[in-house]
């Protein structure tokens, strides 16, 4: 990693907390990735880890799609991405999109978690990715109808989010605006904005 | 801890995966939770961690109602809940119960993340608490228009889910059928199940 990166990956790095993982706030999702491909076996590793996220049921309702740059996959999640997020995802060597079963296997019943623990699933994922010296970066940013077109997507599954994973690349190939976002610090809303006693009551500490 | 808790944690921490960090195969999510209370310097740091999740276009759509027992949130949490998960919720020290905003503040736009976005915000958070030598359970087994109702929660806040939080109980204190689940190995579907290259094409690894 270059000093730019090293610094940049300071930068970033959200304040520790005593006796919390160092990981949780390594975490950042960055646009300029390398074109570095991700091996088999750390792909494996970040799937296995994300198979241990929490589930409502343990229904596990998350699936994956993961393409690697240059085969069938990759291209039609490539192509459903809106155009701004084609514009950084250019070196990007691997895209996966997640999908989550809207109803429970046991019963058929409707899970209204699916997407809830799919995020889990891939918060996992990325933390998983971080660990591994990579970086991922997820996307709301595409066209639904479109993949689920491409992959033929039953009605079951409800579109999750594309996830961008690779390693960290040099900012300065970003167009203009997005570079400024890479090089900004992290934001968070305060605990008062977020923690509540009642709906309109912020907790106090 | 106890002996016997001891190895059940022993029991319940997945396999370990070379470079990825334990916390992630740590937690998992007992029934059988202590009265032991939990520190709001302990909570503080949880919802701290909490707030580094990443979302669509960073909204942190996420918002917890935090409750301690004998307080009112905790009551209306409590009485929320499915009559199995009250059964095994009798000791549990603090409920929280998640929200996602539905629409981007920015412009007010339809935010399709929002539970998958309060989903990886309460993944950091059990990460957290199980770091802290907590365990969270969360849950989707309660009823939302309930919660909804005693919370005043808007319709512009989609219902998440109810999280216990203590350190970990005795699982001899649990109904039977429930100390069984509690004494059982995790289990989790192989990646060939959820991890695919076409929608019904699992990736080689």
């Amino acid at each position: 990693m270059s000093e730019k990166q090293d610094s940049l990956e300071r930068l970033k790095h959200a304040p520790s907390i005593e006796g919390v993982p160092d990981i949780l706030f390594q975490r950042w999702s960055p646009r300029a990735l390398a074109t570095t491909p991700v091996s088999a076996e750390n792909l494996k590793k970040i799937f296995e880890a994300a198979s241990w996220a929490a589930s409502s049921y343990n229904e596990q309702p998350w699936r994956f799609l993961v393409g690697h740059k240059g085969d069938e996959t990759y291209k039609k999640i490539y192509e459903s991405l809106a155009e701004p997020n084609q514009q950084w995802n250019v070196n990007t060597p691997v895209l996966i999109l997640s999908a989550g079963k809207k109803t429970f296997t046991q019963n058929g019943s409707p899970n209204p978690y699916q997407l809830h623990d799919t995020g889990a699933a891939t918060t996992y994922l990325s933390l998983a990715a971080t660990a591994l010296g990579m970086h991922s970066h997820s996307m709301g940013g595409f066209d639904r109808d479109k993949a689920r077109s491409l992959f033929s997507i039953p009605d079951d599954f409800e579109l999750g989010a594309v996830t961008a994973l690779g390693y960290l690349g040099d900012p300065e190939t970003l167009p203009e605006h997005f570079k400024k976002m890479e090089l900004a610090p992290r934001q968070r809303k305060p605990l008062d904005q977020f923690v509540f006693t009642g709906w309109d009551k912020p907790a106090t500490f």
